[in-house]
């Protein structure tokens, strides 16, 4: 049964084929096509394409419809195409016509648009909020693993001397500077594109201003073709976005899956958070952390998957957008699920402690070597010569004394500069408007 | 010949697999090693790590140098490795023993990292500039057309009214939303990466907040291990932005593509903009927008090079880097192409004028039909169902008089908030920094 | 509760997050694992590792297995981390201490690729099926409508005169010419990897030739990391083989969005195979064809992101191999449904006649009046001049007789040589040993 | 100057960007050009479309064109469209009118798309010489060294043993894997389009089967739209069996980088085969390595631009395809490149020898002595928590005498088995058909 329906049945085969993942994933999306229908209704109130008796009752239905939603009650029915057609459905059967009044002035590609772009809002300030908590551990976990001194690599080559501290806060760093793109996406989210309706606009005299700020939103696309074309674009930004928050917590999961490894064995985890083998008795294997890495590889993947769904199409809707969510609304779910788990381990690592004082380690200080050379007066290309030289007679030996002082060196982590930057990103996304207006229309 | 060789000779065959492309690249890349250069001698100079008369001998021949590569005079020498060395070697030459110190708390590797984001840092000021007079010029035939109907889309079926105006500044508000990636990009890019070293820092007293200040740039990345990581994700950033504005590109060109096909017919270009046919004398083939069309596929494609390039690898540098040049540099030029030559084309095309006249069209405007009946009083349902049947029994006439009030609708295009919003995005971008800090240290 | 569980027990929040949608996924493989350890046991007591008795035992509860689960009646229980295990879970609650012998020289490495391989096998049996299916209805479409011209584009401009009998069978030959990349998929599923354990053998006297030829395996990994390695290889090449299918139905369902539009009107389906619209009345929307273009693209997606998934990894085996399934068991699904939707669709393919007849068509003409001339002997470029200056001059006037003879053109469509290339790839596959040696060993 | 000029000029700006890198490709087909013409004019005498006389003319010419060619005195000059342009210049400024008559019957859409397919099928014999070349080395290698024992690795744990044979061996059979999929995509190649034309065939009465057998094509595209469809899909399964090497590749190149750190240390090359760092002495980089590992992921990443280039666009040749010859001519060197100079180092690898007598190693054997168990009778889950506690008591005290003797294990590598797989494999492609051709045309 489809609300556009003729008189004519399309079979079972076709209905099954295109109406796909739908009916799953529109649950998500029920608690947002009832704000975006209370916007809508306020609006049409405002501009007398309804009245006010009719307005009042349609607020009341949708925010009963609303509270069911929340307690889980509400479903999409056998049969029922989508989520807009089976509360349009419920409306109808307990208003009866003014229930078929609420779709005055709007088609269902700006309704499902509006739904989008809501729930996408919701999904960001959960994600900065998970993504916060994790910043705060590596931040707090950086200072506290200060002074404990670790290899750093270059080509997997063993090359200078690094710190625990140095190389977690590395990553709450990155994890700042993820906002930038997060933040992007959240400008091309958060705008408004109801009263677009089919992507042509309407010839009701729509206000879209008022339903912008009614929903809390920034700005609106003002251009309708420009609106309707924001559906995969909007998509394609935030999985940009989270394919950035994958880049950050890959590194880090490579690095601990090979910090992990018995040659290096440089920091660990509760038996009960590495799991065993069905043959090798003694593994304790770190397959979180390659199911991160793989999950982030997972989110790698959805920007691109997402750009051959949209590419060398035309303007205006097409069917294939349909699919969008199935790339996207997983994705979401992976970035949050890495973030807390990244966070519920890292609650538990345990680094080793005093590993420079191996001999396998005294090459690390060869630069530093150079660099005492260069602070006495000999040129750079000359020190470097010369300590080259005496490692390649085996009679090179360093001091492992280290004064590194410079900003963001192993002993001056700028710990306070990273987490005001962290702050400072994301004031930015002013999440208090959308509470706001959550309250205005269901208050 | 290489700066950090020892006593052997690496053969032929892994010289050339080795250098790769880079000489080509690193061209590009001479002015800003340069800059690179004066801004880490004069804090050399700071730290009392050169001497004032050192710093001035250093400064004159690298400002000499400079004016050598704007005047194209600038060549890397067969078998030198890298425009670093090269310039290093220079240096050498004409100073002696002083030309040694420049090196000195720098490593190649953040030696490259300031010069690629000195490199990106110009060039999306370029992408900006061409993206605004595209845009501009789609404001202005958005203007012309304003009035000028023709048929919207939807499912690649005629759906309902729409015209060249809503049509062009539709590109031109997704260019302006697209500068919200690029800003993202650019504050990646605009990040001091300098003192870093080779990724684990350096035991000299560097001071990175006069380097950041002297280059211009809004920020460093403090931590040295992020900045290193930096690498890469600098480039993938930038890469989302150019694909971002890759996708309005291609929409544009999928659209005139179509719009040229002789069913359509709507718009044409002169003569000597299209191209003929070896075959076929009475083509006149779009060939720049199909090849702007599969450009933009060329930028979409680069995101994913570079993030297969960059997964699943550990903290610090790894050779592979080296090909990440390979992906974004001519990622930057095709974006500036296609900006550059769809302004070209688009200063000349012509479009029909009173196409939705024709008899074809005229079920365009049953949801005009509807929307009336909606507002004499009948239900958007009931309406609908009857424009339905009448349009079933072939007794559908509707009215071709349009009355669209509502923003960003045919009737009301809202040219000038779109405006205001690409004004607003790019003057975020603070471009007049970077010309400062040029002219602080060449001047 | 897991085979390898120590002492400890992982947390509820770990639990969940590596089980991820295993269980899902793992149901498929059920019954394969079963044959999987029917042929594993076979050879346990072809070298004295059990007895026949132990033999007759576990085979009998595990055909026993089989029919519950080919009847609906298997589940993995909650807490059952796999198919694996609860199947060995079973066997040891039902046998005892034999059921604990099934796992004797094999590791779940091994278990899980050989249970990958049966399936994937039994998936392109179906494939090629489905496939051929649709080329079957393609020739006969081709044969039906071999007089019926339509106009053939280049630069999706008019070009030269083509005919629905052309069109269709051009897919036809393409989905033959798939096949190849099917089948060197085919060759590499079809590699018997069992007795690899872990990715580095065993100490026990394995008879892999004889567990190969229970399986009905072509040939097998011989070396027992390759073997490993597969995993990841045997899930790309598949995914490059639907991809090429992908590739198939994508231009024929891009050609049908085009050819429906009311610009063209070349084709049409029963009003029951189109979906309308919620706001346009008199739409008839290609949304099954737009859901095969999409579904196309999402097999474009996959080979890209199991590459992702397995990039840059060391040999042996990595947890990331878990989430292969996500991508390649959808994509195996959306295979079949995209084929066998368009078969149904296809059936009742109404195609319009006598197109060519309209004015519109007559440019199209043209290169048959340039050949005309070459055959009277004039020059080729001289006769195109000719001709496309008459055009230039409006007084070009054509002949629409026409007399294509050679190989593959419109007058002769070589339907029998492209059916019998298909029926010569299909037949490489050997589907035949696959059913054997289900009935060997279920038998 | 265009071969299909009009009488107007296109502008300086359009033809920059319209011809782009394509003279610089189209130098690699010149020599595929003259040879396509060749047996098309040895044709259009067969159907009497040209005279003997012309014929002979005609091949002469070419035959020196040829000759040109391969001295290097061939190019294409300033303001000339491509290599087919070019050679049809000569040809009339050499000989007149006769040259114009060579174009007859063809199109430069099947023209270069012939050129295409020679030029691939040359490049495809040369890839399989290059991983013959590394596949023998290989297994020589693995012979060599069958007898040292070396670590293997499960999620990057310590695992089991393994051997240096058994890992170098792996990466030959894989090798001779990646053959199936190159065959198939040299099925795809081996196809005759030549007589398709424009892509909807022509009313000359060609001979397509005379030019199949005279350019030694294995079969023709018979269907003259697929055989257009072929540009792209030609492309993206060559560049799929790329990417299938470039997995192999990519496998042994991580596993060098990360058995090279200084933790595992297991191989090593001469000093002039790695390289230095310009700050830290001591390293010994694998930049070779790197850049392979680098290059296959660069390989990885060409099937998706493909796709992306060629998806949701309709039948008929699009502009958008020149820019195939970007992504698959590199692509083809960069594989040749990568597995040569993988077997220029591979050649003087040096293993590091009785790396598992180190006590690190010993619980590498648990396995061997859970077996040991079972081979006395104890069930396997048993042995398997007797052996795993025993460890985690701290008690474990494992023999290292190993006995592997099943097919592919460390103690029976089956090379001549996997030698053998990799000729039979080869011999598909039958290389000598080519060299017939090329004598029978040019001799």
């Amino acid at each position: 049964m489809k609300i556009w329906q003729k008189n004519t049945d399309s079979s079972k085969e076709i209905e099954q084929f295109t109406i796909g993942k739908d009916t799953e994933f529109d649950l998500l999306l029920a608690p947002y096509d009832v704000i975006g229908s209370l916007a809508h209704i306020k609006m049409l109130a405002k501009i007398d394409l309804i009245s006010d008796e009719e307005l009042e009752a349609l607020s009341k239905e949708l925010k009963a419809l609303y509270q069911e939603i929340k307690e889980g009650k509400f479903q999409i029915q056998e049969g029922v195409e989508d989520v807009h057609s089976q509360i349009e459905f419920l409306l109808i059967g307990r208003l009866g016509d003014v229930g078929k009044k609420i779709h005055s002035g709007r088609s269902r590609n700006d309704q499902v648009l509006v739904d989008l772009k809501l729930f996408y809002r919701d999904k960001v300030k959960e994600i900065v909020e998970s993504a916060k908590q994790l910043f705060d551990l590596l931040l707090h976990l950086a200072e506290k693993h200060k002074n404990d001194l670790m290899p750093g690599y270059t080509h997997t080559q063993l090359a200078m001397p690094s710190s625990f501290g140095l190389w977690l806060s590395s990553f709450a760093e990155s994890m700042a500077e993820d906002m930038d793109m997060l933040y992007a996406a959240y400008q091309i989210i958060n705008k408004n594109p109801l009263g677009s309706a089919a992507g042509y606009g309407s010839s009701f005299p729509l206000d879209r201003t008022y339903t912008t700020e009614l929903l809390g939103f920034e700005d609106m696309h003002h251009n309708v073709i420009n609106a309707q074309n924001s559906r995969g674009k909007t998509e394609k930004t935030l999985a940009f976005a989270l394919s950035g928050i994958g880049s950050t917590l890959n590194r880090m999961a490579s690095d601990i899956c090979l910090f992990m490894n018995q040659h290096f064995g440089f920091i660990s985890f509760p038996d009960d958070f590495t799991t065993g083998s069905s043959i090798m008795p003694h593994k304790k294997n770190p397959d979180v952390f390659e199911l991160v890495r793989a999950k982030s590889n997972q989110l790698h993947s959805i920007p691109n998957a997402i750009i051959l769904n949209d590419t060398n199409l035309t303007t205006g809707y097409h069917r294939d957008k349909q699919l969008l969510k199935e790339y996207i609304f997983p994705g979401i779910q992976t970035t949050l699920d890495c973030l807390n788990i990244t966070h519920f381990m890292l609650k538990e690592i345990k680094v080793k402690e005093n590993i420079l004082n191996d001999e396998t380690y005294q090459h690390l200080f060869s630069v530093e070597e150079v660099n005492r050379l260069v602070k006495s007066g000999v040129s750079f290309r000359d020190a470097y010569k010369k300590v080259g030289l005496s490692i390649e007679n085996g009679d090179f030996k360093a001091s492992t004394h280290l004064e590194h002082t410079h900003e963001g060196s192993i002993g001056n982590l700028c710990l306070n500069e990273i987490s005001a930057k962290m702050v400072h990103k994301i004031k930015r996304f002013d999440f208090s408007k959308i509470e706001g207006s959550k309250e205005g229309l269901l208050g």
